[in-house]
Parts: C-alpha cells; structure tokens; sequence
C-alpha cells in the first residue's frame, strides 16, 4: 500500500461512528480523501432523538439532521455521497462496490475503509410482520410520524429503551399504547426490582404493559398476543432490538465475533488488513469481564469513531488512564422518570457464577430540608472479595443521571465501593447532601465490607422467615400500619433498646423503610443481644419492589 | 489510659462532625458513654440552609433542625447537653470544663475528645461594626430573618458562596441589596472570567455589586464605602469568611496549623494524646499540592467526623483507592445560575508558580436538538507534563454540578485530562451528548497534550496581536457583526480553505464563539499553511468575560 501521496479512506456509514470518523481525519490531515457511503438519504442524523419527533416534542424535522452532504463538504471537504450503498469489499484490491440510487454500480478504491455500517432493527418472522414498523433513521420516522397523525391505538413490540421512548411518544401524541415484552420485566439492564417503579410510571400514564408475553401474529387492525388476546393496533412498532450490519464485512472476509458484531482489536482494526470497524456493528470487549459484547450506543460509536481516526492517520492515540473496554453506562427518560445503568446487573452477574454483594439505597437527590427534592432508588453491585464497582442501576427523579455518571467514572477508574464514602462532591442544598448519595453508597459498601453489618436481600426473607427468623421493622407505627411485611413484629427504633427483650430468635432480620434506621438497628441489636442481625438491604421499599416484580398481576 | 470499661468520649460541638461522630461512635459501640457538648440551643441543624430560611424558601423553621437532643438520646443513647460550652481542658488528667447556662462550670471525663467546634464568621473592626449582623447557627437566622422584615436596604459584605446566598435571598424578601467585596471578583474560588456571569446575574436580578470596594465604617443606616459613598442599609451582614475556632484547643497545648487551623494527622488525630479535631476547626492536607489548607465545608466534616469515630473505636478505616486530601469542592446556586468548582483555580496555580495549561468550553448540558438545553461554561486546568487535572470550574445552567462531580471524581482518582475522552457517561437527549461534556474536555486536553492544537488565552491575546499576529474570527459574518474582537478579520470557516491566501502572518490566531470551530480552523490552517496557528481558547465567549472581568465598571 505505497502512501506515496494522501491517502483515500473510504468510510460506510454516515452517521454517528462513520462521520465522527470522518470530520476526525480531516482535522488531522487536510490532504487526505475522504470519502463518505451513506446508503440512507440523511447522513449525521440525531438517531437518539427520532423518538421525540414523533412525539412532537422535537417540533422541527431539521432539527434532526445536524449535518448535510453540503455542510460537511464545505466545512470539512468530505466527499459525502448519500443513496450510495456499499454493496461489495474486494479487500485484496482494495475496493469497494458501490449501488447508486439509480442501481447502476461502480468501484472505489481506498487504502483504508472504515465500517461503520450501525445495526438494524431485528423483525420477527410473524404472520403479518410486513406491516410492523422499525424505527431507525429519518426515512422510518417519516413513516412513523405520517402513520401516527391517524391512528389511536398502537402495540410496540418491546420494553426496551426505544421501545419505551416510542412509548412515551405515542401517548404525547394522544394514542393509546401496549408495550408487549417477552422478558417479565421491561428495560432488560435493569434487575426485575429496579424495573417495577418504570412498569408503574408507564401504566400511571395510561400505557397497557404486558410483561412476559409476546405477539404471536399481527392482523390487518391488531396484534394477537401468545394468550390469544386481541389488542387494538393501528400502528404496530418493532422494538425488540438491533442485530450488527455484518453481511458487508463478511463478504470482504472479515471474521464476525461470538456475539454476532464485527471483530475488531482494541484499535479498532478487523482481521482484514486495512479494514476498520466502530460502532454498533462491532463488537466491544466487556470493561468488567473482558468478553466479547455489543453494546449499540452512541457514546462508544462517537468515540471509537474518533479513535480509529487516529489509529489510521497514525497519531499516538489518547493516554489511557481509565479501564479499557465498554460499561454500557445508558440512560433514558420515560415520562417523569429517569432511569440510568452501567457496568453489570445482579441478573447477568448470577448466570456468570460471579458472587456479588448487593446493595439498595432510595436516598433524595438534594437536601430535604430545601424544597422539591425528589426520591431515586439506586443499586450498586459490588466484588464481595476486591470491593471493586461491578455495576450500578439507578431509577427516579432529577439527579439519577448525575449519580450513574460519578459511579461510571469511578467504575472506569477502578474506585473501590468504600472509597465512594471519600469522594469530595459538590454540596449545596439545591444540588446534594453534605453526604451525597454516592458517598452514602461508600459507606454501606464499607459496612458490608468490614462485616460490621450483614444484609439480608428481599429475595432471600422468605428462606429466613421459614427458617425460624424474627423479622423486626423498625419503623413508626404509622408506617407499620400503612403497610408491613408479613410475620414482622414492630418496635419502632427508638424504643429499641428498652425492648430489646422482645427479640427472641437467633436469626434476626431487622428493617425500616429504606434500610437506613435498619441500620442503626441492626449495630445496636449486634451489640446489646446475642442474636445474628442482619439488615433487610433497601428496607420495605426494595421488598415491595421486589414483589411487585416477582408477582405475576 | 486502661478501658476496661467502656470508654467515655467527649464530643464539643454538636452539628455536621460532632454529631457526625457520635452517632457513628454509638453504630459502634452501644456501650460507650458519648457525650456531644453544644455551646449554642440547638444541635444537629442544617447550616446550609440557612440563608434560604432568611428567604423564605424553607419556611418552616423546623426543617432546619434535623435532629433534637431528645431524638438523638432515644435513637442514639447520645448525652447531648445544650448551652454548655467547654472553656477548658486539662489533657493531662483528661477532663474538660463546661460551664453551663446558669453561669455555673463542672468538669467532665474524657477517654477521648474529639474536637468539632466549627468555625466563625469574621468582622472586621469597623466603626459602626456592633451593628452588623453574621450568620452561623439558629440563633442568627432568626435574629436576621426578625432584622429582615423590616428591612428595606441591605448591604452584604462579602462576595463569597454565602454572601452570594445571602443576597439572593433578601432580594427574594424584596430587600434592595448590595454586595461590597474588596477583591476586583466574587466568588473567590473562581478565576475572574468565571466569575463575570455571576455578576451578571446579581445584576439581572437588581442587586448591586460593588468589587474591589471595602467598607470602611457604618453608620445607623448606611454603610460607608473606602471611596467615600454611603449605601443605605437597613440591615448589615458580614460574610467575608470565617476563622476556625481553635481557643480550646490551643488552650489545651494542641499545635495550631500554618494556615490557623487545629493541626491533625490522616487520622485526625491532634498532637495531644487522646484529643481530635474534624469540621471547619482542622486543618486540611490539599489533594494536589498537599499544603495545608482551610476548607469550611460540609461533605468534609460529615467524612471526617465518621471517620474519626473509626480511629477512636479501633475500626480499619475505609480502604482508600481515591486521593487522599481535600479538593475543596462546592457548589452554590446564585438565582438562576449554578456555580460548581474543585481542585485548584488558575489564580493559586500562578501564585505558586506550578505551570498549568488551561481549557475553556462553553458546551449545553444535553443535545442541542432537544428542547431546553441550558448553556454552561467550563474552565479544566491540567498539569502539562503530566496531563494530571489539578481543577474544574463551571458556570451555567442545569448539568453544572453533574459535571463537577464528575471531574471531581475523576481527580480524586487519578484519571488524566486526556483520558477524560474515554469516560462512558450516560446518554439520552434529555441528559447529555453522545460527546457529553466531560468527554469533549478530554478531546481538548488530548489534542493540547499531543501538541496537534496549540491555544492561546484571552489574556494573551493583546501581546500577540501586538507582536504583529494575525486574528481571524472564523465565525459566519452575522455573528461577526454582533460584536467582535478589535482588529480581527472575518473569514467563516467554511470558507477558509478558499481564502487561505488571505492569511499573511506568520503568527495567526483563530478563533470562533467557543472554541470548537476554530480548533477545526485551527487544524486546517496548520495543514495548508507555513503559519504558526493557535486557537483562542473558549472563543470569543471567553475572550468577553475575560474582558469584562479585568474592565472597571
Ligand atoms: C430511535 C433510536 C434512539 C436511540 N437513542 C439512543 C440514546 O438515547 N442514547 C444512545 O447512546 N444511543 C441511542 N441510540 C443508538 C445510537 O443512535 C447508535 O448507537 C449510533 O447511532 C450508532 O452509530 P453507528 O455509526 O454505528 O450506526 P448508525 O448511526 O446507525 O449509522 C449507520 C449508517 O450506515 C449506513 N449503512 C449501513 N450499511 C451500509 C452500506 N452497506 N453502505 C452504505 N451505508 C450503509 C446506514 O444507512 C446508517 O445510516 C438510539 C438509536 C435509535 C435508532
Ligand atoms: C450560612 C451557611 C451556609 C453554608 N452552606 C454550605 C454549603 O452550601 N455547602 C457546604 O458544603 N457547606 C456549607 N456551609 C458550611 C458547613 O455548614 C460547615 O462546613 C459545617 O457545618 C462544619 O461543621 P463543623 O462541625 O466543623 O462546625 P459547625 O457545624 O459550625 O458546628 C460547630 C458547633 O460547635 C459549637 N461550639 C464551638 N465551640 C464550642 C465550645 N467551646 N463548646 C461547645 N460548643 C462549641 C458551635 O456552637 C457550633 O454549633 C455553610 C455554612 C453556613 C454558616
Ligand atoms: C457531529 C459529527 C458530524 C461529528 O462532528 P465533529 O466535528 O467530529 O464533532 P463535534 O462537533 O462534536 O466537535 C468535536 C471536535 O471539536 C473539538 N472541540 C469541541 N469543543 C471545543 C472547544 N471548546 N475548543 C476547542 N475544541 C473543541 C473537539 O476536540 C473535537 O475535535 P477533535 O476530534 O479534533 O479532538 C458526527 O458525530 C455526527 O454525524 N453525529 C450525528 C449522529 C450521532 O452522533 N448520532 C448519535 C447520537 S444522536
Ligand atoms: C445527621 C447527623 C446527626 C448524623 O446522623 P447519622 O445517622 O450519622 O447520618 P445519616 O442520617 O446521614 O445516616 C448515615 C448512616 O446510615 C447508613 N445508611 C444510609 N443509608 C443506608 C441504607 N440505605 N442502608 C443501610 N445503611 C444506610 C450509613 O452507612 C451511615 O451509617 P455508618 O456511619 O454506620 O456507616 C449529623 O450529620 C448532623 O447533625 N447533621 C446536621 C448538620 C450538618 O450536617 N450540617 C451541614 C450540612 S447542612
């Protein structure tokens, strides 16, 4: 490959990996050609926010498109061409064969080509699927939008991140809405007890969710579900998930990985010479476990977008001081709620045998003694041997993001749980605590660490209670009157110590509503009686949550 | 000192570390005798939000007291004595001297004293200054909200984080104010360009501010300033900082700090046997330079009163994987605006003499494309050999405080400038970017670091320009038109290829609105010309606060 002169790079795929490419070569070279295949009509379209275009809350359809052919050529002198499909990769000869609109073909050569050909929404082979919808660039939206103005009833088929986002939109447009998922519970990188505060956001603004059930076909008006119920649907929507683009990179030879994504090294390089491929159609290595995974987000896509920029042009590329490899932090918004995750779940980590030291906390997103602070669960997993971060979800209002982006950091930069009591976080009454939630994390990480307090989880008081334990909430009366769990005894925890007589088993699980007077309750009945104690972890709300989830309705 | 009893220990001073040690002392110990001495009436209140109780925001004056001495004995066992002030310590025979309310003095035992006295506002000594009021506890906040009913003018002395509240809350009282503050700035911890939006602000919601101004005497109804002019004020607050209260403790031959605070090791530990010192009282070692330093701040003496409750008691402490020392991280809200900063500022850098390069973005909290993002303004100081961040600053709307936190993570661990890029942080339209703006700081900082960029600062701009460089302001010609830097030139970026030719200096600097188009600019220029280019660094956004911040009004 003699560079005698500039080199031509010919990248697929115009939008987030492949442009983030792109506009990355040209400020590093301003004489190479860089050419852009873009099969769609749009290039650098905002895929993240095509959901609220159909909500009508992105009012404006040029809002979506933050770069053309046009500006891109002026500003960064790409050769951006649209509608032309690569259709081909001769890798000896380097290649590639391109279908224009009009079907004619031609070829184009390159040093170096980059895929960033993304992932496509998976259809299920149902009778009837020819009618379902998929949601993934401005031509489907188009679609969707026109076919939402008339219709008043809609199944979306999926409770994943877009299928809740599409969710929240149809209602915003005044259809009524069913979410069908296969999985018992919606939004699969949550654990089932984190989910159930989303399943009832969706269902208090009026969205039928039908958890562990599927469309078995579709007709002309509905979707028939598995229990052969009917539902109303006039528009159906596919959102059960994205399959890597891989049949280009096949072709050329590429190998395709475990998880069906392309292969590529941690600089992006394929097993091709000169072939690159970023984001949603490669495969990522997991930043915790070191296995293959897909993870099609448009963080990684942006920024593997840039780093193969440099990896071609032959720049040092970033000192890396963080953990390699991908978290999958994501968030997303459903009606009021914000749900956010990184790292790994209790779900994935128990089928892996990996032991994890959970813990729940439903801490406030501010001080409340100022107003308007809002409520938020967060779950942390934790290596019970290293105390290393193995994941983190959290569920609610204002501030979840702030707290899953702290823990994504620290996770990435190999901060220990205990030591998230040590971190110096902003504190005014508007924005935290004096002890911030993440720092509160750190400090029950520390508990369980040291063993000065054992937790009990809400799936495990069941065996406990059977087992002959003594269950005792410690909440007010009044709290154990609005609700209590089955077989607990109440004596509230400031009366405690004058009562400690009343315990009498061995075993012990003490809890309030949070898990915070638990505890306290749980060092004092440790020092003052002989009995084992240990603290429900997440108190009655992660129990409720965890029963909601678990019941079937 | 032989426990074979249970020890009894001696806390002075019952809010954020005393108290934050007493109840952590009894999690570990029910048989301890823990003694919180208070000199004030109440223990356990919220600081914080004191200046918002003055406003009316929190009116419920209950909400400010988190706990009682009647609540902390029935949930803690706690011996919490109010109005009763420790006067004395004899270290030798470990006892203490409380006088009481009544004027009377008792001694007390201690196994260990842990010293949490706080800190207090200081008042110059002024004619008039009898008058002035200061705000730390309880019984402040009701003298001055009583003083503020009546009130029509208020003078704030201070420009600081509280003054700032201060104000903003009597203007919510319809109070007229002004703040006098002898520095050319407010906010000290910000650098001055910072800064110069927070004047704006104050000054959009009618308060007058008054910069590199003393007063220098009151009079009954006004306060007189170093130039001569009288301000009418009804009611004087005095908030130019507060000196930790270190009497007791020198009087018990414990070793004052260089910088005037109680001097304490890792532990906490004084150089007296069995005496300890957390909260605004001690001194801190400085995360980054490890000088020692003041930091009158909640999250520290919260962190430090449980943890001195573990030196005492014997526990291991908390495994540290973070940077140890304080960051000095805060937040505070001025009306509209939020203000967050850590580590250090440039100011102290320069003072020191440690190089430092700079970063200023001025990036939206969340994609552009979606409704009501909010703008902020970034400042990143990075150590240039090592690429190490030593300090953050942020000024804007929402998602300031979320990027602090992160950044402040980010330090504490050791994750440098460039690496920053690589952070995973959770994406969806409503809550970031899929660049959040913690990721384009680290694209910044890798392109300054690897040399690909050079910038200049907005206070460097004039001496270039003298020295016969050239400016171009590659923004588009409506924006050049709204105002522009005396002597640039106006080629839009787009079209800067074309119109190379008009670049005729050897030394060229570029610049845009923010500093993004022109690092683009900048990168071109490089590339098709023998000129050396910079990119002013924050644009002109930057080079205007800059400018309105060194300008006399
Ligand atoms: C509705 C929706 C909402 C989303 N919300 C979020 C969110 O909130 N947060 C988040 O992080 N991520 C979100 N994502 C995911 C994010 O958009 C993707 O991770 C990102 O766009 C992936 O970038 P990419 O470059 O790999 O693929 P894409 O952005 O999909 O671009 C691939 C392009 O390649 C083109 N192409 C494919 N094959 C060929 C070929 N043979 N020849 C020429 N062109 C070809 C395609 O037409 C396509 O335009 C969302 C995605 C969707 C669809
Ligand atoms: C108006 C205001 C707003 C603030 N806002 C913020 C904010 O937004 N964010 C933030 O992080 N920090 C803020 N702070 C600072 C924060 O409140 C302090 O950092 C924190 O309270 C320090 O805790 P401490 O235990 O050292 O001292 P304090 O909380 O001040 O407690 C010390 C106590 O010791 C008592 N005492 C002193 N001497 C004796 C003695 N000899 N005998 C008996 N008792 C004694 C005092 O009466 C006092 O009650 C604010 C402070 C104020 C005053
Ligand atoms: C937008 C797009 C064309 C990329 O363009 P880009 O110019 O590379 O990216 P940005 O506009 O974010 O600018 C980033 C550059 O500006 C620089 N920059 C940003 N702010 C700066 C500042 N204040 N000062 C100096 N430089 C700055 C960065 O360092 C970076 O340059 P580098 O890569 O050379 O280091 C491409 O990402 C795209 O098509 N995106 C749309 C699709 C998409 O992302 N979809 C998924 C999410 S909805
Ligand atoms: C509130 C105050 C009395 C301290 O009480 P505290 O019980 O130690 O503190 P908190 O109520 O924050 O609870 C923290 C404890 O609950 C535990 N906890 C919190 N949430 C939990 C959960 N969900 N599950 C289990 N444990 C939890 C923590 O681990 C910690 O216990 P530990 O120290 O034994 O590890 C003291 O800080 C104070 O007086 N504060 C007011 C003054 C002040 O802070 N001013 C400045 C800011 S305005």
């Amino acid at each position: 490959m003699p560079e005698t002169t500039a080199p031509t790079i010919v990248v697929v795929g115009g939008v987030a990996g492949g442009m983030s490419a792109a506009t990355r070569l040209r400020r590093l070279s301003a004489a190479a050609k860089i050419i852009v295949l873009e099969r769609g009509e749009h290039v650098s379209f905002a895929n993240c926010g095509l959901p609220y275009y159909v909500g009508g809350l992105i009012a404006d359809r040029e809002a979506l498109l933050l770069q053309t052919p046009e500006s891109l050529a002026a500003r960064f002198d790409l050769d951006v061409r649209t509608r032309a499909e690569v259709v081909g990769v001769d890798a000896a000869q380097r290649t590639v064969t391109v279908r224009s609109a009009d079907g004619t073909e031609y070829h184009q050569a390159y040093d170096h080509l980059v895929l960033s050909p993304g992932a496509r929404p998976f259809v299920p082979p149902l009778p009837g699927a020819e009618r379902a919808l998929t949601l993934r660039d401005v031509t489907d939206v188009d679609r969707l939008a026109a076919a939402t103005t008339q219709a008043s009833t809609a199944v979306v088929v999926g409770g994943g991140f877009i299928g809740l986002e599409l969710a929240e939109n149809l209602v915003r447009r005044g259809v009524s809405v069913t979410i069908v998922e296969l999985a018992p519970q919606v939004l699969p990188p949550l654990d089932p007890e984190m989910a159930a505060p989303v399943v009832d956001e969706l269902r208090a603004h009026g969205v039928q969710v039908e958890t562990g059930r599927q469309v078995s076909r579709l007709t002309p008006t509905t979707a028939v579900l598995d229990d052969g119920r009917e539902i109303p649907a006039d528009v159906v929507i596919m959102a059960i998930g994205v399959r890597p683009e891989t049949a280009l990179a096949a072709s050329a030879g590429v190998t395709i990985g475990p998880r069906g994504g392309i292969l590529v090294d941690d600089d992006l390089r394929t097993d091709v010479p000169g072939i690159y491929a970023v984001g949603d159609a490669a495969e990522k290595r997991d930043g915790l476990t070191g296995d293959q995974t897909l993870v099609p987000l448009a963080n990684l896509a942006n920024r593997h977008g840039r780093h193969v920029a440099d990896v071609i042009l032959g720049e040092g590329g970033i000192a890396r001081t963080v953990r390699r490899g991908a978290l999958g932090t994501a968030a997303v918004g459903v009606f009021d709620l914000t749900v956010a995750a990184t790292g790994a779940n209790e779900k994935r980590l128990r089928a892996a045998g990996r032991p994890c030291r959970v813990i729940h906390t439903h801490p406030s997103n501010h001080a409340g003694y100022y107003p308007g602070a809002e409520g938020m669960s967060i779950k942390l997993l934790v290596d019970p041997d290293t105390d290393e971060i193995l994941g983190a979800q959290a569920v609610g209002g204002a501030g979840v993001d702030k707290r899953i982006d702290v823990l994504a950091t620290a996770i990435s930069a190999g901060v220990r749980a205990s030591a998230l009591a040590d971190l110096e976080l902003a504190y005014a009454p508007q924005f935290g605590s004096a002890k911030d939630p993440v720092n509160m994390l750190g400090y029950v990480a520390d508990n369980l660490r040291s063993g000065r307090t054992r937790s009990v989880q809400w799936h495990e008081l069941d065996a406990v209670l059977a087992g002959g334990g003594q269950l005792v909430d410690v909440r007010t009366p009044g709290e154990f009157a609005a609700g209590a769990i089955p077989g607990a005894v109440n004596i509230p925890l400031d009366e405690l110590r004058a009562r400690a007589h009343e315990i009498t088993a061995t075993d012990v699980v003490v809890h309030c509503q949070v898990g915070q007077r638990g505890h306290t309750a749980a060092r004092l009945l440790a020092e003052i009686t002989d009995a084992e104690v240990r603290n429900l972890d997440g108190g009655y709300r992660t129990w409720l949550a965890g029963r909601t989830a678990t019941s079937t309705p």
